[in-house]
């Protein structure tokens, strides 16, 4: 299995803390060894960064946790491998452009018995489950709305249904986002936190680093983060329901 | 104008001594400021890292100069813009998967009056000339070979074609790869050198660095550096005639 860490902001916001403690789990606290990914929206630009070495041993790693790099769509993985090699194909965050836009996708679980059909736009580059899923999504979408990206509300209904029948195949929760849009799915295990005024002080589970995010914000900013799970120890997560799909925009879930 | 910079090897190799005179060009001893960016094949796999600050002064570029990752395939850019806005999506190296690989394009020149027409496959994200002529490419591949990807004679003589197409609306200099395949098209200016047994001492031009390649090497290696202009000055650099599109394989131009 993996991990998945998402942010979701109303102002490009960096992820240095929240990256802190869960690249600890990336062969320090936990041990998902097998490589990592984080991508970062910047407008519709995407910057991605990928290692297949721990997350704690990565130089890539180690530029992430230490550079700000300010976004307001982030997601992030580290892979414990159950399906597909350790190669660099294979980690996570997946890239694909559909619309004019990049979509990037995020996976932790397993879909054992799940095959992908004959696509017509989007083919697997490695082998892992997680990277077919994404390939059956957009195929999905990209069919159902031809003519180009349709409304929050249109996108989730159809994603809403392909996302079931994938789940019905294992474990999938996810992260999907295209720098607009901003979607999770809670299959198992997945859950958020939304940062607001008044900001306080924050410590993680997985190293011993607290933030006083009152000294770094202001008043108008609002941040969702979402993990597999709680990232700091004097917070109140809120669990997402196994089987819900959410939708973040400007930090925090909608209503659809 | 932009300046490319690519590297074919028969076994993986670091790009560190070109990367430094080359990145010392984003804003040092010349003025593409206009943002960078590299792809490094490792495998099926692909690590791009762009980013639309100047090369000198990238934390990213300074990770890529100190840290050396070992690839056959690599193609790199610094931009000084013609078309489109100074923004991460109009960075190149672009990425795009067909037939289940990703394939990478960086381009140096203008494109003044092409415009692209309605596509099935591929859509560009930025608004460059350059990224339009790489979805051209693509979609006219992909259209030709809808059942996986070709031999590379094969895909030589249909890529030719749309490039010659192209190449007629401007200047058309580019660096295109699947990790596989490695091909350049010299429109009005680039230049190869082919380093192999016995191997000797390299001297920057940008940079006054020093490189001794027999240290470096086995006396089988064989890398083909690929620039817009010479990088070293005490070797001989072979320039590509203008029309001609070579194919790079194991670190030598190849007959097609």
């Amino acid at each position: 299995m993996c991990q998945l860490l998402g942010m979701n902001c109303n102002v490009p916001t960096d992820i240095c803390f929240s990256f802190e403690g869960f690249a600890a789990r990336g062969g320090k606290t936990d041990d998902h060894k097998d490589g990592w990914g984080i991508a970062f929206f910047e407008g519709k630009g995407c910057r991605i960064f990928v290692d297949e070495k721990p997350s704690i041993a990565s130089p890539v790693a180690e530029l992430v946790r230490s550079y700000p790099i300010r976004s307001t769509h982030v997601i992030a993985h580290i892979r414990k491998a159950t399906q597909g090699e350790i190669t660099l194909e294979n980690c996570h965050p997946f890239r694909r452009e559909m619309w004019g836009r990049y979509w990037v996708f995020a996976h932790n679980g397993d879909l054992p018995d799940f095959q992908l059909g004959s696509t017509k736009y989007y083919i697997p580059v490695g082998n892992t489950d997680s990277e077919k899923a994404f390939c059956l999504i957009l195929e999905t979408l990209r069919t159902a709305f031809p003519y180009g990206k349709p409304s929050l509300r249109e996108l989730y209904s159809v994603l809403q249904q392909v996302t079931q029948k994938l789940a019905s195949h294992g474990i999938f929760n996810y992260l999907l986002s295209d720098g607009e849009y901003f979607f999770t799915h809670c299959s198992t295990k997945l859950c958020y936190i939304v940062r607001q005024a008044p900001f306080v002080a924050a410590h993680l589970i997985d190293q011993d680093v607290t933030v006083d995010f009152s000294e770094l914000t202001t008043p108008s900013d609002r941040v969702a983060v979402i993990a597999t799970t709680p990232l700091t120890d004097n917070e109140t997560w809120t669990a997402i329901a196994p089987g819900e799909l959410l939708a973040f925009q400007d930090g925090l879930p909608v209503q659809i």
